[in-house]
């Protein structure tokens, strides 16, 4: 195997600590060939039994992307009347998605249904497919983060409901609502900790058996 | 924002080529600080309403690592009884587990029940909080990958089985069974594709709206 250097670990380890959920994006557009390399890496990422079950949706239209927005905005009122007292107060000063500012929006898809792979390694566990585009979501969330662009995971959504909206085929469910754009502001302190919403767990939850 | 070179955005492409499943290992043993921080790249990962919800559990007395090469063992007959004739023999010769040889036995779940975050973001989509889990899956695959590790991402078992015989809490759902080594060969081509079970298809699926 190719050896990696000490640099690029350590340059990869700085990557994913840079690697948070962006909501605050410039208007400034992104450049299509960039996008589209973005994009590409789902085709390096693993799926099980090759299944490739991602399919992708680019929203462009002002009218998709409006509904989208107003989705987000009803369910997100939804939620604000789930906390109540001083939470409530904070659930509602967090900025909790960047569809507005965004340049692009980009909706991903499991295609539960898809032949390929002739299901293999997804009969005891057919979750592992919608797994697997959660996977190539992450690949592309760092290449785009090496190139200086941030992602923003939008899932205050009623699914259903934006499935209903772009029009996909039955068998598709959502996994993700992704913004895409230049970040305003970089941090390696995720958003929530620094509103004081919550805070990291300082050691990692490790059992034996 | 830190830039990242043009030399560590050609090795992190490569690193995500050879990210692939492995399923051969050589049997000599991984250091204990290496493991260790592969895990740590948990920590990095970013998760919905930063829940952290990820729960690991290192299986590695005799008895439940025997029982987990058990259960998959009686999943992977199963599995074989939904083929015929070509395909039948194919996936008999299929290698799809390296769990007999591995000797990192690593088990993933999702406390789907965790309080940390307030339930943000996890409301309208509740699988946020298993897709965060995969997130971070991912990030410690790549980590391990960097260091000439090999990963290998189980998922033909009986997963609620598997969750009694390793005595899980009943809110932890199983996410990943993970064996990680030292990889005997090493291949930028998935292994389902040289088998010639399932190809990878050339283009990215891309629809707009």
């Amino acid at each position: 195997m190719e050896a990696f250097s000490n640099s690029f670990r350590s340059d990869l380890s700085q990557l994913m600590r840079w690697r948070r959920d962006v909501r605050r994006f410039s208007t400034k557009p992104v450049d299509e060939a960039l996008l589209m390399q973005c994009l590409d890496t789902f085709r390096l990422a693993p799926s099980v039994g090759l299944s490739e079950p991602w399919r992708i949706v680019r929203v462009t239209s002002p009218d998709a992307r409006a509904k989208a927005i107003e989705n987000y905005q009803t369910a997100n009122a939804e939620a604000l009347e789930g906390y109540d007292g001083e939470k409530a107060a904070m659930y509602s000063g967090l900025k909790l998605s960047g569809m507005q500012e965004a340049p692009e929006h980009i909706a991903v898809f499991c295609d539960d249904e898809t032949t390929q792979g002739s299901g293999l390694g997804a009969t005891t566990m057919p979750e592992m497919r919608r797994y697997s585009v959660v996977g190539a979501i992450n690949l592309m969330w760092l290449h785009a983060r090496a190139n200086g662009l941030g992602m923003g995971w939008v899932s205050i959504l009623d699914a259903p409901r934006l499935c209903g909206d772009l029009d996909v085929p039955p068998s598709w469910s959502l996994i993700a609502y992704l913004c895409i754009g230049w970040p305003e502001t970089n941090s390696t302190t995720p958003e929530l900790e620094t509103a004081g919403w919550e805070h990291r767990h300082p050691d990692l939850h490790i059992e034996s058996r």
